[in-house]
C-alpha cells in the first residue's frame, strides 16, 4: 500500500509525514504540497526541507486561483493575519469561523489529494487536522464532523479505492509534538507561522499555539523568533 | 442568493443551468466549466455557447494534472473510450467503475466548486448528477449516498456557507431531456459524446443514453451523429 501525505511543511503535517513514513516506508510514501496564496508561501521552502529530510518525493500544486475573490486574512493581499491567541479569536468570534480560515480549504485539499491519490495508486491520505483548530468552530473544515462526512464522501466516491488517516483528530497540538518528538521529527526545519518573513512573528495564533505546545511538554521550541 | 453552476456543456448540467437561471435570475448565477484533460475536450467549446445562450458569466479553471497517472479511458493519451452501452458495461464490471470513471471527478469538481463559491459569495452550487450514471455503481461519484456525504462535508465544512443543489440526483436522462426541452435549454448547443471529433460518435455510453433519452420523449435529438 502507498500513502499520500498532505504536507504544509507545518509541525502537524510533518509528524504526519513521519507516522506515515514508519507505517509504509519511505518508499511508499509521497508528500503533496499545495499552495493557496496563502501569505505564508514560507511554508513550501519547509515542506521542502522536510520531505528531503526523509527521502520522500514531494508534489507540489496551485490552487490559488479557486481563492479569487475570498476576504481571507491568510491569503496575500488581503487584511493582516490577527495577532491574537486562538482563544481570544474563538471567544470574539462567538461561533464563527477565525478571519484565517480559508474557504473549505481542507475539503478541496482532501479532494484533490484523494484523485492524486487513486490516479497514482495510493489507498491512504494522510492530513493532520487536529482538536485545537477545530475549537470553537474556528476552522469548521477541521472538525471530528466533517471528518466524518468528508472520509465517508471521499471512500463512496472513489468506490473504497481510497480513505482518509486522521491521526490527530482527537488530538490536541501538544500530543502532537509529544508523538513527534518521539519520533525525531525535525521541527528546526518545519514552519508554522502565518505571517510572511524571514523568522516566525510569535504574535499570530499559530505562533502562540505552537510555543505553548513545545512549552506543555516541556521543550523548546526550535525555532527563533523574531 | 447568488448560485454557480458545475457546466460540462453536456444535456444534463445544461438544462441545470437553466433551472438556476430560472430560480435566481441570470444576474445571480456563475457557471463554472472545469477542464481536466478529458478527450472531448469539444464540451468547453459547448458550455462556452450554452453560458453565451443565456448571458452568463462562464468561470474556466484547468485541473488536469491532478489525474497525471489515471488509466481512465475518458482521459486524452489513454486506451479508447468503449462503444458499448453502459447496460452493458455494469453487467461485465459487476459492481466495478467503467473505465471512463474519473478519479472522484465530482468530488473534485464540488470541492473546487464550493471554495469558489464561497470566495465569490454564491451560498448554492448547483450540479447535475443522475441516477442512470450512478447506476450499478458505473460511476460511484454520481450515487446518492455520495451526494449526501460530500452535501454534509460541505455544509460543515464551511460552516453553511454553502450548499449542493442536486436537482437531477434522483432521475433519470430522459426524465431530464422532458424537463429541458419544457425550459427550452438549447440542446443543439450542448455536447455529450465521450470520443474527440467533429460530430458525437453515437456509440460511446453517453451517446447511446443521450440518443435514448431523446426517443423516450418521443423528441429527436437535435445533434446530428457520425
Amino acid at each position: 500500500m502507498k500513502a499520500l501525505v498532505l504536507l504544509s511543511g507545518g509541525l502537524d503535517s510533518s509528524t504526519c509525514l513521519a507516522l506515515a513514513v514508519k507505517e509504509y516506508g519511505v518508499e511508499n510514501v509521497i508528500a503533496l504540497s499545495l499552495s493557496y496564496g496563502q501569505k505564508h508561501i514560507r511554508e513550501i521552502k519547509a515542506a521542502e526541507d522536510v520531505a528531503k529530510h526523509y527521502g520522500v518525493e514531494l508534489m507540489t500544486y496551485d490552487v490559488k486561483d479557486i481563492f479569487k475573490g475570498s476576504e481571507c486574512t491568510l491569503l496575500d493581499g488581503n487584511e493582516d493575519v490577527p495577532t491574537e491567541s486562538y482563544a481570544a479569536q474563538i471567544q470574539r468570534l462567538n461561533g464563527k469561523p477565525v478571519s484565517t480560515y480559508v474557504p473549505f480549504r481542507n475539503g478541496l485539499f482532501l479532494a484533490v489529494a484523494a484523485s492524486m491519490a487513486i490516479s497514482k495508486g495510493c489507498g491512504v491520505i494522510y492530513y493532520g487536522a487536529h482538536k485545537d483548530d477545530a475549537a470553537g468552530n474556528a476552522y469548521p473544515d477541521c472538525s471530528i464532523d466533517f471528518h466524518i462526512a468528508m472520509t465517508k464522501a471521499i471512500e463512496i466516491g472513489s468506490d473504497k479505492a481510497v480513505t482518509i488517516c486522521d491521526p490527530f483528530i482527537d488530538k490536541t497540538k501538544a500530543d502532537i509534538v509529544k508523538i513527534g518528538t518521539e519520533l525525531k521529527v525535525p521541527y528546526q526545519k518545519t514552519w508554522s507561522c502565518y505571517k510572511g518573513g524571514d523568522k516566525p512573528c510569535g504574535r499570530c495564533g499559530t505562533c502562540i499555539d505552537r510555543i505553548k505546545a513545545f512549552e506543555l511538554n516541556g521543550i523548546k521550541d526550535p525555532l527563533k523568533y523574531n
